[in-house]
């Protein structure tokens, strides 16, 4: 029986209403010892891809947790409620690819069950708030010790969804990739990680050409978007390790057009030069 | 001498500024054991309405607690700072109708005081801020064991100040209400409940007729929004139990220009055929 | 030794990302007997001096803690990272003037260190994710118990970083001064004191001359909005002390075109009549 001292959640709730509140209730009832750490309830809407990337990138740095998200576009239809034990933590959300990205980062799945113990959760339960009625009473429970086992039937965890990798291929000198997220500040992170740039020989101080759809930059890659002057482009590896393009001070995704899925592609720049 | 080791918090505060966290600063001081839910901080500047409908919806998910909520278009004018014991809970707040949908949903009131000793309030009393210096600082000391009777003066409850409640009308087959909140998803929640669609026949799988003002929409009621394809219409009991108009994956609110307030009206659709 | 129990937060990472989880993850991890208390985290990006008058009025109201503030344009660049102590606080962030209002108003800074330890850092740092990678598990530390001088080299407090001081000017009867900040009610706060206005013989229920550029306005000063009717303009003393432009229930800075750093004067009305 392990306890959890700590849960996390992220959702796509908003901060509006009282949604995720209720669900730090409910949580506070059934495992009073445990501290809630929000991630963020700001998904899009029903972005599943978004949920998934911020989750993959934060637990990480989180302590051990039961880790809650609930992007869940399809709540009420056949898709299953899971939780999956990975690394030292358990993941529990819906079974729609939420939740791949995180458990590849904490070392890939163990053990998963459907949350089919009624049980554990809320007495009552809505057709369309499974977060409070079902994910959080089944979390809270097993950070309280509840054994996993005891959360539902076993499912094979090659069974589980997972969303499709963050594509990014190397050819030919050149990584191509697509934006993953774009985040406050406006920096558009792609796909493509740092060891990716280095890999084609790109390195701090070099110009790269970066090629979104049919144009073309020349841009400084640096250690840090701070090593340019204020307003000017700028590509560097960002605090996930991913390439991110940036703006010193602006918002990149804004000036370059480059929202969530938009296909970038990096190079050095000698290959402009002699191509 | 009661302990409570919840503080809730609702507040119209917004999360740019720092008002929240001096209010989370004053409670810790006073009552550093308790742990403060934050329930929302977004209520619309001054909507008392929409804070009440949002304390009501989340509180009965709540552990007991001292919930405080301040939406207080009137601070610093001769409206009353109250503290109402309902269930096993206290609920803390201005007294212009904030807090009586909740405290009707946990209850009714049992006992009330008006916040009148200044012992319990921070030593200087701003006239704008009362959130920080009398609202919370006397929910901490009640959440420390200080008892209600030393807090104020005794109110009589039937001189509370109540909202009016919802208005839901069913009459001739036809339950009448108005939009009561509009949620991040752009889901219309009705003033008409769950019951009282059963009540007049209506049930998941029917089509009805909802009129809003003189335009009339015969949509499907479902169990939950993901019981009809992606950017369809649907009407569902939502997880308040109410009854809500919402589109699977997009705003239903936006789509038909459905503002808090507006009038709304569900009807089995067979009326409308043999009409 | 010193421990603290409680660790402030504010930063201008936004709430849609994981950013301030992942802070919040590795202060847990290394500090999990102390709560955090989360300032804001919609400080504008890179908006030094908003971060600086927001931690300033929030602090006051804070328990002793170590108080971490992340608005660091320069994150990367040399600006130091540090820690210094003021009043029974020990504030942590970048060297660019960020703190220094909170700390003159805890009562100055006693002590000093540039954050040079690494031992008190993440093992991996990125070049630009500081708060997770520096400050937070620096501070995290402190509020752990180490000592200040464990943490970097000790720096002379008279060469830290200060933003200018809000700047109010009194002469010949009038105030200058000018906006600083605008908060989530369009409230614009400016610069002059409440102690100012006293100073130049306003008081509440006179009539003040409001100089915003070339307009002029003849407004009503009084001990709150809410003594003017609703959608009236009205100048008061605020929860900060400081004088504030208001409307009864709607946006004074729109109303009036007041952003922060624009310029306004404050003059009882008898001047003008007489001038």
């Amino acid at each position: 029986m392990t306890q959890f001292r700590y849960l996390s959640f992220l959702t796509d709730y908003g901060l509006d209403d009282g949604f995720v509140a209720a669900c730090h209730g409910v949580g506070a009832r059934i495992a009073p010892h445990a501290t809630i750490i929000d991630v963020t309830h700001l998904v899009p809407p029903g972005d599943v891809r978004r949920g998934a990337a911020v989750l993959a990138q934060t637990v990480p740095y989180l302590p051990p947790a039961v880790h809650v998200a609930v992007v869940d576009p399809g709540v009420g239809t056949s898709r299953r409620a899971i939780a999956v034990t990975a690394g030292e933590s358990v993941f529990v959300g819906p079974d729609n690819g939420l939740l791949s990205w995180a458990v590849a980062a904490a070392g890939g799945a163990d053990r998963a069950v459907s949350l089919t113990n009624r049980d554990l959760w809320l007495d009552k339960v809505t057709a369309t708030f499974h977060g409070r009625d079902i994910f959080m009473p089944a979390a809270a429970h097993l950070a309280g010790g509840t054994d996993l086992a005891a959360a539902g039937t076993e499912v094979d965890v090659t069974d589980l969804v997972s969303l499709p990798a963050p594509v990014a291929v190397v050819h030919n000198g050149t990584a191509e990739g697509e934006v993953l997220t774009v985040d406050r500040f406006g920096n558009a992170q792609l796909t493509i990680t740092a060891s990716d740039a280095t890999g084609i020989g790109i390195k701090p101080g070099d110009t790269v050409l970066v090629a979104i759809g049919r144009r073309q930059h020349l841009l400084p890659y640096r250690e840090m978007f701070g090593s340019v002057p204020p307003g000017e482009l700028v590509v560097h590896a960002d605090g996930a390790g991913m390439v991110s393009i940036a703006v010193n001070g602006g918002d990149a995704a804004q000036r370059l057009g480059l929202p969530p899925g938009a296909r970038v592609s990096i190079s050095p720049s000698w290959q402009t030069i002699h191509s």
